[in-house]
């Protein structure tokens, strides 16, 4: 019987859609549980651009760190994407964000609820029983390195630098998660042409001395990229740097069956940020028929981590399963075998997980 | 009837291996188009480092040069990569090459041969009609900026880097080649985030004004990295930076069935490298199971691209193609339907293709 105070922060386009659903699982849960779980909201990416002038209001950071949660939507919009040359962007309010609350580590849980198998493009039977951890870095690399232009703009430049530390604490994390599970890990990096990626194995095979029982793989980030679909199941824990991370993880979606099943939890050192691994999805923003799957299983990850409620969020994965035996999709989860009255928009496929709660 | 002059750099690992075959197919099409082939071999990779401490020795170089085409087979030994602070790397001795030789183009063709369709991760149903030419930037980002250690070796940098003209003449390339195909592109980038690709996105709108005929789209490469394996069919050709070009041609590889089905040319300023993208492969060098059709269909490139003998080039893939419908296959290719007499090694396979040629 906790008191906990979460902060709603949905961003841009789906963001606002799917986070409304993931709120609605986390009030059922109070209830269910005996919690008292308080709200507030704060803005974040396009729509605090707009409201504001700034991608990352202070109030907004503010409400941040006093909060005991944070269940985040996405930020984007395609009016910057067009605009190479705009100044103010959606982006930096995230990254600000992630920076300013310290989150170095992303976890990226990649698991296939086997009611999707067939739903990937992948085939079934070198999908089945994968299950793999990212420990994306989240904090540092080409992400936050200087970059500008020189040369009259002609030139353009990014920095992307690591130090130790960094390495260290992200690999420890990752080592970590492995002794909890089948106690493999596999480092990716750029090591045969990148220099932090050489620091960064350098770093690995040090901490992997204080972690005897974990057997560790390096590989190159272009091999990983291949391995990850020729041959999922070889991975449990995978520990990498922030660009890679972006990229394997986007690409490791489907082996879950689509992007909006995918939750992330973003932790260091203070307050946790939980949210889908898609984005704004402006292509579909507005239509209702946005996947809120990955924004549930956000807040079961969000009741795990941050508030250590074990039952209560595997209550959350279970009532999503439940959904899906019940042959419940949205539209990115359906196949040919789904018949068109099973396939749901977000807020009815909202309404199904609360049923099962 | 021309006078040629090809140099063979096997470099290290199945390089060795896949290159002799893909030599005696260059030597059949020349006895039987009448052509005169003259050939001469250079160092390059770990094999240079043990012969002569540097991994591309100035006289390769200068052959290089000299030469009308290079057919190459891959750098890289594990004893490098499982030392980060090695100061001399095989992959020093490729950099230079693509550096020196102004290959600022990489072609990476995907293309899955129908007998194929079964020895891919990928479901057939989403794979059948896939093909997609890659267009990678070769010789610029963070393969060739400068990168270090600073605080005394605790943190280290690389830089990426563009300058306008790079973007804009690899730009050209793959506008002009999608003129010849289905007249679509996609340039991939992360102009969300990094600087270089906003340059990159700007330089490539700019350069698709000339190309009003051309469909142009532009993808962050997290997404591309997913959409490839969703729908790879939505592709025609995707040009890309240096990095990303490394790691979504690796994960496409799976799209052609194999990493062991995938050439590429390297062209620029002066004499064509022609080479498989699949690595040394230390772990099965010396059993003589490599796959040689990627070494293989480098030289088919290599006539069609630096010597415009399409006839030639085109008679060597229709030799691949049949050798695959008679239903040899090498380990990498082969199925659970392939029968155990039909699995063939790396000469055995070659000798099948230059009986049908
Ligand atoms: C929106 C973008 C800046 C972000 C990233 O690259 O980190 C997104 O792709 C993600 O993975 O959270
Ligand atoms: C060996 C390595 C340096 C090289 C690269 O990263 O370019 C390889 O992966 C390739 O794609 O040719």
């Amino acid at each position: 019987m906790a008191t906990k105070h979460i902060l709603i922060v949905p961003g841009d386009g789906i963001g606002q859609e799917v986070t409304a659903v993931g709120k609605k699982v986390l009030d059922k849960i109070a209830a269910k549980f005996g919690h008292t779980f308080t709200y507030d909201e704060a803005l974040i990416g396009h729509v605090a651009i707009e409201a504001t002038g700034n991608p990352l209001p202070d109030e907004s950071l503010e409400k941040m760190r006093k909060s005991d949660a944070v269940l985040f939507g996405a930020v984007g919009h395609p009016k910057y994407d067009n605009d190479p040359s705009a100044k103010v962007r959606p982006e930096q309010g995230l990254l600000k964000m992630r920076k300013e609350l310290g989150l170095y580590a992303n976890l990226r849980p990649i698991k296939l609820f086997d009611e999707l198998l067939g739903a990937s493009s992948i085939k079934p039977e070198i999908l089945k029983g994968a299950d793999i951890l990212f420990f994306r870095e989240l904090t540092g690399d080409i992400y936050f390195g200087e970059k500008g232009r020189k040369n009259n703009g002609d030139t353009a430049y990014d920095i992307a630098e690591y130090s130790r530390y960094e390495v260290e604490r992200i690999a420890r994390k990752a080592f970590d998660a492995a002794r909890t599970r089948r106690k493999k890990l596999c480092s990716v990096d750029k090591a045969n042409v990148i220099e932090t990626s050489r620091l960064w194995r350098e770093v690995v095979q040090k901490v992997a001395l204080e972690y005897p029982d974990v057997e560790v793989e390096h590989q190159f980030v272009d091999a990983t990229a291949m391995l990850l679909i020729k041959d999922p199941r070889r991975f449990d824990v995978v520990v990498t740097a922030n660009l890679f991370g972006d990229i394997l993880t986007d690409e490791a979606s489907q082996i879950a069956g689509s992007m909006g099943m995918l939750a992330s939890a973003s932790i260091g050192d203070g307050t946790g940020v939980y949210e889908p691994i898609h984005g704004s999805a402006h292509d579909i923003t507005g239509k209702g028929v946005a996947n809120p799957l990955a924004s549930i299983l956000s807040a079961a990850l969000l009741l795990d981590i941050s508030f250590g409620m074990k039952a209560e969020s595997e209550a959350v994965i279970s009532a999503v399963d439940g959904v899906l035996k019940a042959g419940f999709r949205t539209g990115d989860i359906a196949d040919k075998q789904t018949p068109a009255d099973k396939i749901l928009g977000t807020n009815a496929m909202g309404e199904e997980v609360l049923k099962l709660l």
